[in-house]
């Protein structure tokens, strides 16, 4: 089968699918994520040993230690994995709701309900709990849903997907509703992303590469998701034990993810005080630190930042430090470089919080606290697709909502057009 | 200038201006508006004036009547669109409303609160009037706004603009904040849907063709709008007089409309009941008739219809007919032959109308009414940029509150990740 025919085939597959989910009861939706989350559990040898060959191709091929660790699967991982979706079956149908109503002058009534997207492509890397994540996402909003994973994880994601379809066809979900691309070149992925016919929005989860893909190729619509530059300013008037507690944080907690902080803004006023413990702490946490002349000055192990530093996301342990003006010049900053992530300001001054908050073009504005917070169960959402870094559709984490779209429902009376 | 010289120097412009608009108060918005709204009407002569120059250049090029007239400005023309800014002035800000709040259990206070797009770019052909709308409709949602028109109507909107930036700036609008790319030609255009460093969204307002060419092109995240292939399903339990009215509404009132009828879908039983006289009617009023092999032994001057009639909007007093078998068999054809825009049944049968109205794959869906009413001011949004035909961000007529996105505000007290 090429590319196309795979693509086609499951495309419609989805399609027919995705209207009977469309209007599949709440409770067999529930029914089937339990079970499928039951037979997640039951299936833990076969799901092991299907990991095993993915693994095993991994290092025959060279993988490092890292990429190896995001691809295995172990028990306890795998029963995290059922429990995820136990927790979206736990959670409330966004289906059905009604949005808005309105009896117009002439007796119309129209109401806006929540429908599902219809069919979602979902291209992601190398973590296999992602195909059961986003499926289950996807089932319990009334999606179907067209997964392409990574090459690497070919084995994991096959055998994650036949067992949530057998034990979700049996609980009465529709044939076709969970698809997996088997093809996984390169081109699969870019005529996923043109798979207009079918899909009604593509959501890619991975890094910049990825997303640069997406918004170069894709004709289908888009969500943006996961690029994260993002910025603590410490303002003049922080405190400025809690500034430090938070830039330890919000940088070396988890460094490899999207609202990790990736530059430190400093107001010139605090900078002498502030900047050479803090930088020594950092360091002392094993961050390298790049930074503006300034900040090479008064901590002599900085580098010198480069123009790309300012606008590149390291999720590593490294950190670019610059020293402005005031707060106009730190907005201006962040404004210019950001990918439109998460930002924190570090101030005691309620109106350069509130001037950061307004003025900040980003999905999440923090006032002191860490942007680590950034993250759909942190906002209480219970579950997450991703985190859109765009603004049209959704803005920040998504949960089950923004998997959703709207209809107008409009009752007559046989009222015309004058 | 280049064409990229010009996007990239009025791309920037607009960025900046975006700020500042984003944080503007209601007050001087609507000032602003009002400004424009009696500038238009006092620069009159002018704007006539310009008119007469595009006018004439439409005439010496063989410009068709019906394109003339769309291009052509009068006293009330310009009237009506001072009165359009005025109504929109009128309308409630959308921006800074609280959309959510929540208290997360570690303290943290997360609102979610509707801001601006940022800068919206809009694609639009011959009318003149779009600019002086869109470009109010953009202000009042404190959206900078790039505005791409037809060559045709080139010397008309540079005057539109000229008089609005000059009023809204004396008013306390930032420079910059409306913008039109004085080159039409086709590179323009491409090029602004690719102008991702400067846009947020674009907007095309037009033919299939322009949404084809977006939908082909943009990198800029794309709102689609406006193609309708809209039918209305006469039921078995259809009032019969009711349907006649509105086929008759929805396909003739105004044929060049997309929220208009381009496909009659009837049920078997009461085909030979109905059907002959309807079309006689509907010929009566200068529609031209195809129709499936069924339709056209029932009524012989009808055409046999072609596997693309099916999916044509044909803008024009002409129709598809086809007799269905039953209600399911209507929903399929639907959902595979539509644009996703306006769709009608005509039934007594409220389970029939139920099942309809969950099923077809829409943004409207009607019963007992005309396609006819899918439009903003019809729905009650007091203003409209255009009717959203995708899924993502939105569906259907879009007022002042699609045109923004939202930003979560986070107020902490020190909270880091634990």
């Amino acid at each position: 089968m090429t590319v196309i025919e795979e693509l086609n085939q499951k495309g419609q597959l989805a399609k027919t699918s995705s209207y009977q989910l469309a209007t599949l009861s709440t409770e067999i939706k529930n029914q089937a994520l339990l079970a499928i989350a039951g037979a997640l559990r039951n299936e833990t040898a076969f799901l092991l040993a299907e990991n095993e060959k993915d693994l095993a191709q991994g290092k025959d091929s060279g993988m490092n230690q890292g990429l190896l660790d995001r691809l295995a699967l172990t028990e306890a991982r795998i029963a995290a994995m059922a429990e995820g979706i136990e927790q979206i079956a736990a959670l409330p149908d966004p289906i059905g709701e009604a949005l808005s109503k309105t009896v117009r002058p002439n007796g119309l009534n129209i109401t806006k309900v929540r429908v599902p997207l219809g069919v979602i492509g979902i291209i992601y890397e190398a973590r296999p709990n992602v195909t059961a994540d986003a499926a289950g996402l996807c089932i319990k909003s009334g999606n179907a849903v067209i997964l392409r994973g990574g090459k690497e994880a070919l084995c994991s994601n096959r055998a994650i997907v036949q067992v949530m379809q057998n034990a979700g066809y049996r609980a009465g979900l529709p044939v076709g509703c969970i698809n997996l691309i088997e093809n996984t070149s390169r081109e699969s992925a870019t005529e996923l992303m043109r798979l207009n016919e079918y899909l009604d929005v593509i959501i890619p989860r991975g890094g910049a590469g990825l997303i640069r893909a997406v918004v170069e190729n894709a004709t289908v619509p888009a969500i943006e998701t996961g690029t994260g530059n993002c910025h603590v300013y410490v303002d003049a008037s922080a405190d400025l034990s809690m500034a430090k507690r938070i830039v330890i944080n919000a940088k070396t907690q988890r460094p490899s993810v999207c609202n990790a902080e990736e530059k430190l803004l400093v107001h010139q006023d605090i900078a002498k005080e502030f900047l050479p413990d803090m930088l020594k702490n950092l360091s002392d946490f094993g961050v390298s630190i790049v930074g503006d002349a300034k900040v090479c000055s008064l901590f002599p192990s900085a580098t010198l930042a480069t123009e790309e530093d300012w606008s590149t996301e390291y999720l590593d342990l490294k950190i670019g430090v610059k020293i402005v003006e005031n707060l106009e010049d730190a907005i201006a900053h962040i404004n210019r470089y950001n990918s439109r992530h998460s930002e924190a300001i570090i101030t005691q001054d309620t109106e350069a919080a509130k001037k950061f908050q307004n003025e900040v073009d980003a999905a999440a504005v923090y006032v002191n606290a860490s942007t680590r917070f950034t993250d759909g169960f942190e906002f209480g959402f219970g579950a997450e697709i991703g985190i859109s870094t765009q603004k049209i559709h959704a803005r920040g984490p998504m949960g089950l909502a923004e998997l959703t779209s709207s209809k107008y429902v409009i009752q007559g009376t046989g009222q015309i057009r004058e």
